[in-house]
């Protein structure tokens, strides 16, 4: 099968080794005679596949001894009712740094679990830089302070972990595993799979072991940090084939790749060849300000709205799928996350080149 | 490869024709040059998969129009808070009749929506019966009386949907699919996937349109009904691919079973050798009254506990596995969802018989 090049960005590209080995492992794993699909959450199988995917997880993220890891469902969206639910506990008031649609939207649920202050935005812009935070303008009651690390929609990215004075919160789903990220700065990170790490359907939760001693004892169970934490994930039953998924992918990330130092360098050779290219086009422009570009999404104008779709339309019939950009911002979007091939940027970029030629 | 006969309570068996669609269309789905697992959800490929999936849902179950199909994430489980925390907001009560772990589990989440009554309980006879409702002690201004249709630990199923004078809700996890259901008896019922609808991830609410209008603007985005059901189960990235195991599973239900009357007639010839064997043996003893049996988890006590012990040993070397008891009843317990073929339950039966003899 001749594979497209899949810019979608999120569910998306996986590695072929990746999507191999789950067809191989189907129908039995291993000599266990039954499907992981199969396998009870409790069994000594299932059991020794999730372990492994959290030591996986841990070794390769270098997640510290203080933190758990919390395999959930339900999305980031989830994620932004349950952070404040569980952690803004305290003062009830929590400081946001708006940097696109899913700061906001999260800002939005914790608005329903009390006060929230934005310290920091570049909406005035539609969020085409990350602005600078004033650390003498955070609130040191604030309960935690939340970014969105990787901004999906348009392509910005923090190309530092800030500076906050309270516990930093992250959604990284659109950058975790794609470079080292230090846990250490941060109170609580979560990220939904189906970018870096497999499959939709399936979230990971890192959090500092102090922050779960604030959930309060009333909040419905499922949503409830340290429920969660004290029953290994597994107060219900987790979603057992998506933890499969991302093992396999962990594998893929240490084996093959060699880790997140070795990815990261990969994923700034991507970018580079698209944002190189950006620079030097007299067609083609980057909607984000240097310095504030993400590695994961990269957004970028044709001179009209008649070439931007052109050249959707266009790239889609040479196998280069899903490069049309979010309605926020329009023209195009190239997700690149870990699993896009050096060879699909490359094919990206000399359509570009080619479509520049042909309709100037 | 000699498959085993699993007969956990969920994840449990998948049918082989499942097993074998979904690992032959792992790699490349169709023509579409991807597999699911990477597909946008919202390309017109994927958008395609879930709304057959959909339509077949509802067709096999007979869905009516004036109800809504939503396909959640987070398990049975976070069903018995959202469930209360969007309809239990009229009158701040309900009625819970009580059947088991997970009808109690249920009751004390909505105890942190609002009163709950329980108005029939077997609680005091260990759950070995389903009681009855004495319709007059009913409460009219409840806002839902609350079912578990079958209880998984237990054994027991309703045979028949019991009458309420408000909207019934009922959880049918563990029977879903296995028979026909009329829907219309309910405002909503809610299953997780992984014992007859497919793999762990994924939930399926049916809820009665005029029920949405119940729901609170100010819950949390992810668990408000209505939101879910104005945007198509996509508020957020739906479990793409665990879908998409549904849709394979009701492929199979319609086209190789025939519907759910074929399907209810085969689980009740299937759990009939089981009881059969039961009520003539001079070992084994079912645990449960006659009148309240389940056709999909037939639970069972040898003699005394070293033979309880040796059975679940001797039964897994046989390639029988997970037919150990859950503790809160002990001994055995064979779940036997629609995805157990026959002759997995007559070699049960057989070993039954072997171990009989031997041991006796």
């Amino acid at each position: 099968m001749a594979r497209e090049y899949n810019f979608s960005a999120g569910p998306s590209m996986l590695p072929n080794y990746v999507l191999e080995k789950i067809r191989d492992e189907l129908f039995e794993y291993k000599d266990t005679k039954q499907s992981v699909m199969e396998m009870s959450h409790r069994s000594k199988e299932y059991l020794s596949i999730f372990d492994e995917c959290e030591a996986k997880f841990r070794k390769v993220l270098g997640v510290p001894d203080n933190y758990s890891v919390l395999f959930l469902q339900g999305g980031a969206y989830t994620q932004f009712s349950m952070l404040p639910m569980n952690i803004m506990t305290v003062n009830k008031t929590a400081d946001f740094v708006l940097t696109g649609s899913w700061a906001e939207k999260a800002s939005q649920e914790a608005k329903k679990c009390g006060e929230v202050r934005i310290v920091a935005s570049s909406k005035d812009s539609n969020y085409t830089y990350i602005p600078e935070i004033d650390v003498s303008t955070l609130n040191p009651d604030a309960d935690f302070m939340h970014i969105c690390y990787n901004n999906t929609i348009y392509g910005t990215a923090f190309q530092l972990t800030p500076k906050a004075i309270v516990p930093l919160t992250a959604d990284v789903s659109s950058m975790i595993l794609s470079k080292p990220l230090d846990v250490n700065e941060f109170g609580a990170i979560f990220a939904s799979a189906q970018k870096n790490m497999g499959i939709a359907g399936l979230s990971v939760v890192v959090i500092r072991n102090d922050l779960l001693e604030r959930s309060p004892s009333d909040l419905p169970s499922m949503l409830n940090y340290s429920i969660q934490q004290k029953n290994g994930s597994m107060f219900n039953t987790p979603a057992t084939f998506s933890i499969y998924v991302l093992s396999v992918l962990l594998d893929w990330l240490i084996d093959e790749i060699g880790g997140l130092e070795t990815m990261e360098t990969i994923n700034k050779e991507k970018s580079s060849i698209l944002y190189d290219y950006l620079d030097d086009s007299k067609m083609f422009t980057g909607t984000v300000e240097k310095g504030s570009r993400s590695d994961m999404n990269v957004c970028f104008l044709a001179q009209s709205e008649e070439l931007n779709k052109a050249f959707c339309s266009e790239s889609t019939a040479k196998g280069l799928l899903n490069l049309s950009g979010h309605r926020s911002v329009g023209g195009m979007r190239a997700s690149i996350y870990n699993a896009m091939p050096i060879d699909g940027v490359k094919a990206l970029r000399d359509f570009m080149s080619i479509f520049e030629k042909e309709h100037m």
